[in-house]
């Protein structure tokens, strides 16, 4: 798929998914994505664990009490990171933006292989979430998932939501009016 | 272009840049990949500024003592966040993350229009620089350049730096090794 139709077809989508499995091969092509993506200072920090063993989906799927895409998810990709995280220039750490920019990649991924997903992040920071999915999938000590996604080929049409005009968040040479 | 192309071809590119200007359409193109990225709860919170005035390009590439992509820049895009970012979902904001996204989003536009760039951020955070560049931007109080990409044509190759394979970074159904 054109990179750019990719982009305009992206989309947050919480409806049902088709009780079909996803293939590994796509699996690993839509991971891979997000291993291409860039990283601070090329450091690589974020690990995924691709979740596609039936029992601990369903595991993972049921602790959701209102998504659907999660609840009926065929498979998750868990994008992981360091709960301290090392400074990588000067006393800064990139592992948050470089786990978005992975997770944007593999959004576009799976859209472009004719699936669906939805970014699950603050979610997982509630109620021990994170620590409970981590503790299934053997995370070590000091790292935890930070974002969850759910894949599944959409069974539903879902309705994309609206986005503000270029116009109120862009401007040439000036903030708030071109220039 | 194909998204995995795109993908794969992106990459930090920190060579020159010829002196040829990029159109408008383009710059619009580019950003609007970064408008298209999804954020937390849709609140869409990145704002951008598309800085492609000579003078003003000139003055924020001389600032840079070593990237030559940045002191060639044809044109800048400024990703501008609030600096005391609103919680969106429960105590949570998510601006880095939308921020990242956007990034990622368009430095695939780029790639696939022929550009290159280099995502410039922890430079901004020393030395006041953020906060040099905003004030010749018009930047409101309370909104702050987060990362700033430097567009232009690549005049040199460049090498692309190696990643990780994936059995290092990515395992299915637990961490370190696939079950």
């Amino acid at each position: 798929m054109d990179l750019f139709e990719a982009i305009k077809k992206r989309h947050s989508y919480r409806g049902g998914f088709e009780n079909k499995p996803v293939p590994r091969d796509h699996l690993r092509q839509i991971v891979q994505a997000g291993l291409d993506a860039p990283s601070g200072c090329n450091v690589q920090t974020t690990r995924f664990i691709i979740v596609d063993d039936a029992d601990l989906v369903q595991t993972i799927a049921g602790m959701h009490e209102k998504n659907k895409a999660f609840q009926q998810a065929q498979a998750f990709i868990a994008c992981i990171v360091d709960e301290q995280p090392k400074a990588v220039y000067q006393e800064m750490s990139f592992q948050v933006e470089d786990c978005a920019a992975a997770v944007e990649n593999m959004l576009l991924a799976i859209t472009a292989l004719g699936y669906a997903s939805v970014w699950v992040d603050g979610w997982l920071r509630v109620d021990g979430r994170a620590e409970a999915i981590g503790q299934r999938l053997n995370l070590p000590a000091g790292k935890r998932i930070r974002v969850l996604l759910p894949v599944g080929i959409p069974s539903e049409a879902y309705k994309q939501p609206a986005k503000m005009p270029f116009e109120q968040r862009a401007w040439f040479n000036q903030y708030g009016a071109d220039k």
